[in-house]
Parts: C-alpha cells; sequence; structure tokens
C-alpha cells in the first residue's frame, strides 16, 4: 500500500476545501453574519492539516493502484464532511456535532436528507446565509465528486489517472470521454458550470431572489436537494417550478451525452438508450402520477396543470435522486400524496440518474442491465445450448459486466437492509415500518426526504441512527466499494 | 415442444386431484355437512378431465427436457389451484371464483393468506369443518410438491426424472438423495409423513382437538398457515404453541439432513453450514425479539416467559414462510408488536426456510451464497488478480452458481417491485404503502400475514389485485422459472 501518495492527497484535499470555505466566508463578512469567525477558524484548521500532510508526507512513488484508488476517494470524502461540518459547530447553528457531520455528509452526497426543522432553516435564511449557502455549495462540489474537482484544478501533471477518477464517477462504467483522465475532469466541470449558470439565470429571470437562485442551482445541479426554506420549492411560482424541474432532469443525464453534443455528435448522442430510458420513465410516471393526483381531489391540485406540474416535478425530483417539493406548505409533505404517486415514486428511488451524471440511485444504466441480466438468465432455462449474446448501447454486454452489476445489486440490497435494521433500533418518536424503509432507501440512494415522519427531516432520530445514515449516504454516493473496502480489515492487515 | 406428455401428465394430476378430494368429501358426509356434493362435483369435474386428457392423449415419446418440466410444473400447479377452488365455489363458501382461486393458490403455494375475514372463518369452523379440511390439506400436499407425490406414488418406472423434480423442489440446487428420481420422492414423502404424523400425536397430547391437530399439522407441515379459527394459534395452551413453534422450524430444515440421520450418519447432517444459519439467525432473532416484546409492556407479555414463547414462535413462523400468530384477539394481530420485532420479522420473511424444505422465501443458502458472491466481488476489488475460490458446505461453489444466485435474486427483486406497484394501484380501503410492501412480501415468499390493514386478511384488495398475488405466490413457491417461462410468448413460439 502507497500509504505516503494517499496522505499527500488527503492533503490536498484539505487545501481545497478550505479554498472552498472562502466564498461563504467572504458572503458572511458582506452580510454582516456572525459565522464568518466559524468559517474563518475552519479554514485555518483545514489548512494547516491539509499544508501539513502535503509537506510532511511526500510520496516515494506516484503509483496508484486501484486499491490506493479506493482508499483515497473513501478517505477524501469522509474528511470533507467531517471538518466541512465544524462552520455548523463553531457558530452554534447546529451545535451537536453528529448532526453537523450527518449534514455535510447529506450535503457533499448530494442526498439532502436534513436534521434541521423547518423553523430552523427559515430562521437561518435571515440571520445566516452564508452558512446555508455553504450547505447548498457542498451539493455543487459533491456533485461532480471532490476529487475530480482537484484533478481539473490541480496545475501539474496528473498522476492519479483513471483509478481513482472512476472510483468517484457514478455508474457501472466510466467512459474516458478523452484519453488524459485530467482532461476529462476538466470538460466535465466545464460542462458543469455551465448548467448551472444556466439554471441561475434563469431562475432570476423567472423573479427568484439571486441568493435562492445560486443555492437553488447548487443544489438542483449536484441533485442534492437542499432548500433555504421551510417548504423547499412550494413557495416559488410556477415558472421556477418548472425550470427547477427540467433542470432536475438535464443534470440526471450522462454529461458524456453533452460533450458529444457540443462536438457536434447530436446523433451520436441521440442514440443513447439509457438516455431514451430515462426520459421514458420520466413521461410514463409523471403521467401516472399526474392523473393520480388530478383524481385525488387534493387542495393544490385545483386545475390540471397544478397535477401535471406537481407531477412533473416529484417525479423528476425522485428519480434524478435531488429531492426538492413542490408542495404547499398547507398541503404538508408527501405523505398527502395518494398511495399509487407515494408507491411509483418510492420505486424511482431506487432508479436514480443516468451513468455519468450527477444523480445518485442504482443507475438507469445499471438498472437496464439488472434486467437484461434477468432475461439472458430466463432464456438460458428455456435453451440451456442457445445463449443469446445481450447487447447494450450498441455494444455487446460481456458476461462479466452482468454478472458483476447482479453482484452489486445484492450489495446494493444488502446495505438497504442493514441501514433499515438499525433504524428500527431507534425509539425515535413517531418511526414506523414505512418511515424506517423509505429512509434507509433515501439516504442510500442520495434523494433525502423519506416517508411518514421523516417527510420533514431527519431529527428525530438518535445519534447511532444518524451516523449510519451519514455512512449509508456516503456509500450511495460512491458507490458502496471505496467506504466497505476502507473500513474492511483486510484492506490494512498484510497477510 | 413434447405436448403430448405435458398434457398426459396434466391429465394424471388431475386424477391425483380428484382423489386428494376424497378425503374431505368423506369428512363433509361423516359430519353431515352439506359440502359433500360441492366436493363430489369436484371429483366428477377433475375425475372426468383427467381421464381424457390421459385416455386421448398419450405421449409418442417419454422424453422430457427442462422446458417441458418447467412447463409441467407450472401447468399441474395452476391445474390444481384453478379445480381445488371449485368446492369452495359449488358450496357458497366463497362464492366469488377470484376469491376462491386466492384461497387455494396460497393453499398449495403453502401462503396462507386469507380473504375470509375471522367472523367467516370462526362459523366455517361450526358448519363447514370439510373445506377447511381442503383448505389446509392443500397446504400439505403443496408444502412437498403436487409432483413429487403423483412420482412417489405412479406406479410404473418414473420416466420424468430429475428434471421435474428439480422444477418443483425449493432451493438453488437439488440434491438427488438416491440415485432414483421415484425413491428420492417416496423416501421424501415417506419422511414428510413421519414428521406430520409425530406433530399430530403431540398436538392430541398438548389437548388439542382432533380436527385441529389434523389441520394445524398439515398447515406446519407445509410451512403454510391457514388455520381454523380467526386468532390463528393464540387461543390454544402454550404448550401447543411451544409445539407448532418447534415444528416450524423443523420443517425449514432440508430434509435431506433427516434421510442422513435415519441412515446414522448424523455427523454428516451435522455438518450442515445451511443448518446451522438457520439455527443461528433464529436463536438470535428470537433473543432480540424477545427482549423488545419485553420491554414494551404488551398486555400479552406480562411474564418473561410470555414474550419469549411469543418470540420464538413469531420468528420460528415468519423464516419458516408458515405464517401462524400467537398474539392473542385481545392484542389483534402483529401490529401491535414494536418497531424493532415487525422490522426484524420483515427482514426474515425475505430469508424463509433451508433448500430442500417446505419453507418458502429465498431460501438459507440462497441468502449465504448471495452472501458469499458478495464478498467476493469486494475482494476482487481489493486484490483484482487474487481470486480465492469460494466454499460453502464443504464444497468450493463455482462462479456459475454464485452469479445464478446474483440473477435470481435479481429477477426475484423485480418481481416483487411488479407486484408491489400493482397492489398500489388498489383503492382498496385502509392501504399504505407498508401494507402493500409486506404484502408483495408476503405472498412472493409464501408466508401469509402482512402487516398494517392486510393483518387480517386479504380481503380488501380488488379482484385484479387477488389474481396478481394468487399468481405471485405460484411464483414464488415454484420458484420463479416455471410460471414466468410458461407464460413467456418465446416457450410457445417456434422461431
Amino acid at each position: 500500500m502507497n500509504y505516503r501518495v494517499i496522505f499527500n492527497t488527503i492533503g490536498k484535499i484539505a487545501i481545497v476545501l478550505a479554498l472552498l470555505l472562502v466564498i461563504p466566508t467572504l458572503l458572511a463578512v458582506i452580510h454582516g453574519e456572525g459565522s464568518w469567525w466559524a468559517l474563518l477558524t475552519t479554514i485555518g484548521i483545514s489548512f494547516v492539516i491539509g499544508m501539513t500532510l502535503v509537506l510532511a508526507v511526500r510520496p516515494k512513488s506516484k503509483a496508484i493502484f486501484s486499491k490506493e484508488g479506493l482508499i483515497i476517494v473513501a478517505l477524501s470524502w469522509i474528511y470533507v464532511s467531517a471538518i466541512g461540518a465544524l462552520p455548523f459547530v463553531i457558530s452554534g447553528a447546529i451545535p451537536n456535532y453528529i448532526d453537523a457531520f450527518f449534514e455535510t455528509c447529506s450535503g457533499f452526497s448530494t442526498t439532502g436528507a436534513t436534521i434541521l426543522t423547518g423553523s430552523q432553516i427559515d430562521s437561518m435564511y435571515i440571520t445566516d446565509k452564508a452558512l446555508l449557502f455553504w450547505r447548498s455549495f457542498t451539493h455543487w462540489v459533491g456533485g461532480m465528486g471532490v476529487i475530480v474537482f482537484l484533478m481539473a484544478f490541480e496545475s501539474g501533471s496528473s498522476n492519479r489517472g483513471m483509478h481513482v477518477l472512476r472510483a468517484e464517477m457514478p455508474g457501472p462504467t466510466v467512459d474516458k470521454i478523452v484519453p488524459r483522465a485530467r482532461s476529462t475532469a476538466q470538460i466535465l466541470y466545464l460542462l458543469y458550470i455551465g448548467f448551472t449558470v444556466a439554471e441561475i439565470v434563469a431562475l432570476l429571470i423567472a423573479g427568484m431572489p439571486v441568493f435562492d437562485s445560486f443555492v437553488h442551482a447548487f443544489g438542483t445541479a449536484g441533485t442534492g436537494g437542499f432548500g433555504v426554506r421551510s417548504d423547499s420549492i412550494a413557495g416559488y411560482n410556477a415558472a421556477c417550478q418548472w425550470i427547477i424541474a427540467v433542470f432536475m432532469v438535464l443534470f440526471g443525464i450522462n454529461f458524456n451525452l453533452y460533450y458529444l453534443w457540443i462536438l457536434g455528435k447530436v446523433k451520436n448522442a441521440l442514440k443513447s438508450q439509457e438516455l431514451w430510458i430515462f426520459i421514458g420513465v420520466i413521461a410514463v410516471s409523471s403521467a401516472v402520477v399526474s392523473v393520480d393526483l388530478a383524481l385525488s381531489n387534493l387542495s393544490f391540485c385545483a386545475e390540471a396543470g397544478d397535477s401535471i406540474r406537481h407531477a412533473v416535478f416529484q417525479v423528476a425530483s425522485f428519480i434524478s435522486t435531488t429531492g426538492y417539493s413542490s408542495i404547499p406548505a398547507v398541503a404538508g409533505d408527501i405523505n398527502v400524496f395518494p398511495l399509487l404517486s407515494k408507491g411509483l415514486l418510492f420505486l424511482l428511488m431506487f432508479i436514480g440518474g443516468c451513468a455519468g451524471s450527477t444523480g445518485g440511485g442504482l443507475k438507469v444504466s445499471r438498472v437496464a442491465l439488472l434486467c437484461l441480466a434477468v432475461r439472458k438468465e430466463l432464456r438460458r432455462a428455456l435453451h440451456p445450448r442457445n445463449a443469446n449474446a445481450v447487447k447494450f448501447e450498441g455494444k455487446t454486454v460481456s458476461d462479466e459486466t452482468l454478472n458483476g452489476v447482479a453482484r452489486y445489486f445484492g450489495l446494493y440490497m444488502l446495505i438497504l437492509a442493514g441501514a433499515f435494521i438499525v433504524l428500527c433500533f431507534d425509539a425515535g418518536e413517531g418511526l414506523t415500518l414505512e418511515s424506517n424503509i423509505t429512509a434507509a432507501v433515501s439516504c442510500v440512494n442520495n434523494i433525502g426526504p423519506a416517508y411518514g415522519v421523516v417527510a420533514g427531516g431527519y431529527y428525530m432520530y438518535n445519534w447511532f441512527s444518524k451516523l449510519v445514515l451519514s455512512f449509508a449516504m456516503l456509500i450511495g454516493r460512491l458507490e458502496i466499494y471505496p467506504i466497505i473496502l476502507t473500513f474492511a480489515p483486510s484492506t490494512w492487515i498484510r497477510r
């Protein structure tokens, strides 16, 4: 194991975190908010840790193998969550460290699950804009990836390569857009910035305040879901809701397709099966939920247009794993939705966005490959000697890939079951089987809100449940392997 | 496709069904119950169908391949459920045919889910014992298998062989106990009869009435769960409950182990890893549920002994997929259990019994192999070049088996998701996400009761949901492939 390169990289990540914290600090100073010193203190801490590691631990060899790549990614994400939580604790906005860690894991993992109550959020919107900005900014950074960020902007030759990029990027396989990992990272971040700016501009034109436009664009871009109001997006006008719905879908699409589109290879981009499955599922689900809402006599769906808007918004929010809500405060939360809509949205939680997008969940292509693996297995039972090749995205899919997806799915379900049963040990008020199942599914898939009492936030869980859910969110964002393997004894013990 | 051998075998199954119906018919005559003519009419119908098929469709070739084996099993089970439902309809006990079909599928598949209300069961116990006997007798026949029954008792050489036996017997792999399929079937049925008689005797000694002892022994042996009282097993004394709990565990164990035990190879039998995992899960779960119940101030757990009895009973009932309940009528149903117990029992629903037992669910060995597959995948991520062999039950497990289990699990979850979303289209009163999730899980895994409003029965679902759940139960009992492939167009269309 190349320990030196691991800790050296964590050091660089620590410096990146310090730099990222400069933006909310400036905001706090400009707004005259008291949190500036909490932010500045955290900058100091992370900068000292970072410089110490970078200067003291110089790697002898720059070689990184798959193992080191996984560990670097896991430790980097745990580091930014652990230290990124400090401003909330030091400022007193979230005095309990576990709560702040949960909130920051939720931010970087782009989950958007919160331990804040609605009234706490509403009061922070008045007095603590800088901290709310930081909370949403973690979504933006986490969406494309902390290490992808480092790779894109670090000067000097990239020596970390695709191992690390692969470990951090979502989806069953990561295509290199261009041969060099660093150039891939740069292209991805440029596209990401471009789309984020486009959403900010659109929201400003639709009449959303400047601060709100920025944080919601961050929340959408990372498919995170942290808002700045107790009723999420419900308080903004219909135009703002439509814009966010469209961008939630856009950020759920593989970024490689946008790159192809920019290169003028529009036809190639439109050939993507994953894209059409994603859009098809959204279209069908939106139609079903629209009709279901229209038939349910809900106060906020008086007109057909309302039903369609809320349906498209919630479907886009759940399948992209963002977790924003357009349900008005008078109605409360997702629990007022009729059963069919709730059931359908629950299943969408599992699917998630496309591979190579900022969305969480299993990913559309992984679900598609799982279905293909299952179909192949069924065919084999019928015609044992006649094994047809499986094709996806125009290529023959190897048995190894299909089996890898099936095994990943098994691992994923075991983790869900584990997170669920831990939550059942919690005696928090109002918790039910429904709330615990959906909370586990929501955190592992990086959505955020859940059903039942958890629709309003995760504050009723005890510290142990919160800690487990924090790691569940990181496990989900990094697609299981990095976090699990980093905590496996066999990773560290030499045989 | 060898159509002739398929329909010829269905004909034999039809005659078997007619013969099986003789027992409840005699009971009805002895008790002077009006249902005797409904039973007799059904005997006539099935006998005519059977003789017609057997005499008219003589197979030219006796060759059976894997495809024919799957179809024979699927059609046989659909036949016995469809015709076995007639006595309920003709007698007027369950006037709606879909309801009766659901009840009979639930019987043969050893699920034990009922559309009868508690008061209907209580009144049938007084006036319709013969029909209640038939209802429970389907559990007993379904537990070991309809075709295994035919194979065991059919005279002449067995030409169907292991293909059919494999398709009907649960578990990832079926060991031949002895080289000839027919002898295997006979040994299995002899063991099965022996254990059933032992349970009847034990229950009689413990003070249970004769009729009740028979039906509950049938329900336990098939790990079905149909009772004859509205409060299931709660109304019987503690000794009866303990006896049933022990036998639920015994019928959840691989019957091959009993055969080894009879042969004197006790050491070999005790080497089974699956056995010890099964017992370990039961022990740990019982301990957790006992403490949880004891701490929850439930009226029926006043003493520590009560908590332990109810805990062991419910754990045995859920993991063996029987579905009996020991919760007293004053408390109502499983919904009164504390959250942790409910959550843990929910997870046990997925595990189920051992391979080669009458229990449903995924089967202990399949869950164990899934965990081993996942562990191997994790190790491969760490050490790509160093692939350790996976061992289970003292043998090296091939990658093919591991991948097969992982794919089976994917298929299984897709079927669960499909059944769940169909139930969400149902506007039945009181249905929630919890009731629909647990109902789908309960039916596919052949348990019976679910949570929420479905704890008391499935009568609030509409006809379409009941039909889907009926097939879900058969799919679960036959381990997916036979039913799915029989309804796949590609099975029937020649290319």
